[in-house]
């Protein structure tokens, strides 16, 4: 929404840390009511153990709750590292520019009022970024609900969640990070998270982001040693375009962005609007965008805790083999479908294992894998423990899943000591799903032993799939993506849409096969060049304003002769002129291709995240199946080949049943070369090569017909991502 | 498994009561000690209430835990109801035979050793069989966990779940049967429900079912007034052909079955054949008889809770347009996107609509749909009620999601006794989702309006995505089906592989259209019939053994006049000597039938269920794409071309480029016509029809190629489901 421009620069990390780690707060239109926000916020700051300087800003008292009052901020008796503002919409830019003027670096605005829903509030939001521009002091919010910095002991929020957090040292502080947009749901994640056992260092809501932004605070988390997994939650990003490059400085970094976005459907589109009156991005290229730099994408409130505990307690898997151990039959069996349905593996074990296994479970269990130890091998046999670690020890699997009931913790618990060595012995991922919920201090238990922890198979299924999939992302990111050539790419001619006959010219330039063929501009050259190119010929009426050949009967395939061709394009153009069509720029005769597998290839700029690349099953299927992958260009022929291989119709270009595969190498190098294009020409606005036929393996592409559209005034050249990245 | 054979007959209701509502109980076994199962069950019993007779059976004591205790079953006082079986595998068999000579009607059998895992016991499950044969005495189990009646007190069960419920009268009864094959999950799905508010009449374990199965029980409790939702957990059903009939009982009655199947996952099956020596049936078709038949399915378990309490609390809704009210933008944002993404619609309310709202919600908020009332509508307007009520009365909404916080009980309680009011004076559903958990009291506050309350939007989605679903099934079962005539079918020759010619000429005398043409012996003859058919005609190689004509290059198409049909035979003929094979029934000459979009029709028989129908995207996609839908036959033309409309290639019929779309009414006819073919002859084992071509409306199909496979010796007739279904 144009009221959040001019946006303001992102912050240095010293700034955030002043922000975050202030050694003194102003609490502006602070009351001694203890229902109001701002006495909350007082509260709060004291019973999570504040240390700092408190001072209070009201013109009524010389004192409120025990803080020293003065009538305005520019009366503080030092330049605070933050001010926390609770006024009116209406005052607070004033408050603002008192701020900036005692030299408070930093503002969380929780008043709401700032053009929200159907509210008005869009000159207030100019008035506040005058200040931030004229003097530097920065705002967070408005319309947060705070931040709580755990290891710091700093709860700026009225939060109802942490008001209501236990006095005693039984919060512990963790890897985990959260930062939301939404100040309710990012309170109710920690508050999840917490009853849990997950362990946080600090929660940080953004409110409208006039000002700072998420991202922002992202950069400053990836930078906190105690933080190594930030939980986002976005309605949609101020500034997209940052986020490849923080995504990138969290795996140099070895941490992770999990991100839950919402606004994907067209109600929770409306929602976001007027809401935050953030654009939510299109869902899809989001979700290219998360996949492409290593987000892992969680779909609602429960995924994101869920894996963020998978991330905060796991090591890193290095495959997709899943074991099972379980102490009830059917609980194994429901884990095992939910591992399978999410595309995982849950191999059978190898006889030699299966056999050591035997020997450690009763009678009427199963070794197979699921491995079933039955209810009794906690009560007679030998427990758990050495089974996880027999199975650990296999080189067999990858990662464990144990199934057991929680409902009491005295089953696990007679094995604590003999788990947590299994755990230490082993590097793989092992989580637990209870079957029969977590009964009282079995969530202490599991986070002594460090493991994951579910109540649901599917849930403890999709955060192992996050584990499995971001590993083979950083396993994929190691690899060079090959140096992208953009230099002399030729330049364009036509426009605003290349017609398929310019757009040909600038394929075959950048290395891209296309028919053999030439324009004739009448009948007679037509014929003379069908007789020059020999068999089969295409001839298809050329013009700007006819980019939908077919409708108008301007596409002939198959004509073989001058004279089949001839008569052709006489009729094309006594149709034309029925219809009373202008001029044409000609015919476009072409060797007909030889069939194969149709594909489109496309590119086009998305308005946040730039160039995109499109590849899909082609002709009939493109609007039918609507079977397309996308990602942010450019990509190397290798992203591209994985691109392809996630098509629905993938098995489509493997040969299913003339048993002859087509060539995907040269499909994924023209993906490539397609998106390579779209970054080094700014004025390229669309490419759409469709159909594209991709021959038999060897034997490459055809790119049969093509559209170009070009921008009259691009923007600046859009540079292709970091190539470290 | 063969040892479950053979089986017993299912049970009258006034037997199951017996069971189930015992005056007296015997527990063989019992023993003084209190950790042994034994006691276990008597203490359970006791705690529960349970006021019959007690008596225990153990040769060792006249008196156990103040029960009077005789030597064997045989010195029992009195023919007890029931008998709860505690002793070794080896000796069940003979306390059987005691039972039933004391005229014991029921027993329970907890022990295990009975063929599960890979221990033995074939031989003990045998002689269970025989005295079951004999006596008429019927068993439980073995393997039970036993059973809860919570009306009746009776717990006759070891599970610590109930075990460690607490005394007082906090355990309400509700609406909610559980019905398990697992005894562990079946108690933990009871667990789970109580603590989410929801009450139940009955929690039923089934164990190994060498006698009774899962289905006698349901049928008990759809005859029993204070259930009227039956969660059911299967691994397998062990006579699933009596599934249907169950099932149209529900719906009779206007119950709902509620469904976990697991073993949908190669794992999963091995895993539950391990456990309880069912062999899972195929999950594609349990998912088909599932639709078909009314039973809900859910995925895991706290679906299956989610699900039941949605049926539970919520009326009927009529209609899919789903209203998001909430207090929280971010939370009424997620809740939209999860409606929309299981399929329901979240439609912008109506102006004259949203300005009733407008005047009851702050000026930040929104009334599009979510209608966000903004956190101070409890606070400073007059609260969600007024809402709920002028949506609820709209008429453009068929149900409602409420999304608030319930960390806090307060917000919602000060309100009770409006929203309590709201409920009673509507008729749709009405839900709750809560993002931020749900804090203490909040459980009971919403227990007591009566609302299904979740903590997850996508849980909350998918429950009232299946309130919905079931409201169309329960629609478009009241529909009529069609009388289906399966009489004066043609007799079949050829087998056990009716050829295509055989195959078409079956077709043809059922309706079905297939192109014109005949079977000519040899090259002349096939020349001949091409000039009479005149135009372009396909010719095939018609042999019992070359079922894959086109590996042998046996077809040739498009070929036009006489001479070149004759040379095309020849061709074929040598090609097939060169190959060295011998005679065939001949040369198919057929008119090309005119295009159209290739679908496949099929049928075969399922083992578990019976014959199965099948449509999808046919030719070259049938094998890629694998986009079909099943359902057991027969199925009208109306269930037919529901389910075409089920495909995901779905618009590739309805006319998404020229703008004509295809004869869907002749397809769906012909699915239809395939699957009564297969109902009113046993001898067919399968028909694949593959391509039918679909013409445009108006137009028909043609059955390009079809194949039929004839079983010599077929079983028993197989009745057409009861036509009232």
């Amino acid at each position: 929404m144009s009221l959040l421009e001019p946006s303001t620069e992102p912050l240095d990390s010293a700034s955030l840390q002043q922000l975050l780690w202030p050694q003194s707060i102003a609490i502006v239109g602070a009351s001694p009511k203890p229902e109001k926000i701002s006495a909350k916020v007082v509260n709060v700051l004291r019973r999570r153990g504040y240390t700092g300087r408190l001072y209070a800003v009201n013109p009524l008292y010389d004192e409120v709750l025990g803080m020293p009052s003065v009538p305005t901020a520019r009366d503080l008796p030092e330049p605070v590292d933050l001010a926390v503002i609770v006024v009116a919409a209406a005052h607070v830019a004033g408050v603002v520019a008192d701020c900036a003027a005692a030299g408070v670096a930093h503002t969380v605005v929780i008043s709401s009022g700032f053009g929200e829903g159907n509210g008005n509030g869009a000159e207030h939001v100019a008035e506040l970024l005058r200040h931030v521009a004229a003097s530097g002091i920065r705002i967070s919010g408005p319309n947060a609900e705070g931040f709580i910095n755990l290891r710091g002991s700093v709860a700026a929020t009225f939060s109802p969640t942490v008001e209501a957090l236990p006095d005693d040292d039984s919060v512990l502080p963790g890897d985990v990070s959260v930062v939301a947009q939404s100040g309710g749901l990012g309170f109710a994640l920690f508050n999840d998270g917490l009853r849990r056992g997950l362990g946080f260092s600090y929660v940080i809501t953004t409110g409208n982001e006039v000002d700072l932004e998420c991202l922002d605070y992202v950069d400053y988390l990836l930078d906190d040693p105690d933080t190594r997994i930030v939980a986002l939650f976005v309605e949609g990003l101020k500034h997209p375009g940052r986020l490849s490059a923080i995504a990138a400085k969290a795996s140099c970094l070895g941490k992770v962005l999990v991100a839950a976005k919402i606004g994907g459907s067209e109600s929770g589109r409306r929602a976001t609007i007027s809401h935050t009156a953030h654009l939510a991005g299109d869902d899809a290229v989001y979700d290219a965008v998360f996949r492409r730099c290593g987000v892992v994408r969680a779909m609602d409130q429960e995924e994101l805790i869920d894996i963020a505990m998978a991330f905060s307690r796991c090591p890193s898997p290095t495959g997709d083999r899943i074991g099972v151990l379980t102490t009830s039959g059917g609980g194994g069996a429901w884990m095992s479908d939910s591992l399978e349905a999410t595309g995982l593996s849950v191999p059978t074990l190898s006889e030699p294992l299966q056999a050591k296994l035997r020997a450690l479970i009763p009678e009427y269990g199963s070794a197979v894998n699921p491995v079933d130890a039955t209810a009794q091998v906690v009560q007679t046999a030998g427990g758990l423990a050495p089974l996880l670690d027999v199975m650990a020890a296999s080189g067999e699997l990858d990662a464990i899943v144990l199934v057991t009931t929680l409902a009491s913790v005295e089953l696990v618990q007679r094995e604590e000591t003999a788990l947590a060595a299994a755990l230490a012995a082993s590097n793989i991922p092992m989580m637990i799903y209870t079957y029969s919920g977590t009964g009282p201090g079995s969530i202490e238990l599991v986070s002594r032993l460090g493991m994951a922890l579910y109540t649901s198979s599917r849930r403890a299924a999709r955060a192992m799939r996050a584990l499995v999939d971001h590993d083979a992302f950083m396993q994929r990111e190691r690899l060079a993506p090959g140096a992208l050539d953009v230099g002399g790419w030729p330049a364009l001619e036509g426009g605003p849409i290349l017609v398929e006959h310019h757009a040909k010219r600038l394929l075959r330039d950048v290395g891209l096969h296309v028919p053999e063929g030439g324009l004739a501009t009448d009948a007679r050259a037509a014929g003379a060049l069908a007789e020059q190119l020999g068999g089969s010929v295409a001839v298809k009426v050329q013009a700007a304003d006819l980019p939908h050949k077919t409708e108008v009967r301007g596409v002939a395939l198959g004509l073989v002769g001058a004279a089949a061709v001839q008569a052709a394009v006489e009729m094309m153009a006594s149709r034309l002129d029925a219809l009373g069509h202008g001029a044409v720029d000609g015919y476009l005769v072409e060797k007909m291709a030889p069939t194969g597998v149709e594909m489109i290839v496309g590119a086009y700029r998305d308005a946040d995240f730039g160039p995109i690349v499109l590849v899909g099953l082609g002709g009939i299927h493109t609007e039918v199946l609507k079977d397309t992958v996308i990602s942010p260009a450019p990509v190397s022929a290798h992203e591209a080949q994985e691109m392809v291989s996630r098509l629905n119709g993938a098995a489509l270009l493997q040969g299913h049943r003339s048993g002859e595969p087509a060539d995907i190498a040269a499909l994924a190098a023209c993906v490539a070369t397609v998106s390579q294009l779209i970054v080094a020409r700014p004025e390229i606005e669309e490419v759409d090569l469709n159909p594209v036929f991709v021959h038999p393996h060897g034997a490459g592409i055809s790119v049969a017909d093509a559209m170009v559209v070009i921008d009259a005034e691009p923007g600046p050249v859009q540079q292709p991502r970091d190539a470290a990245a």
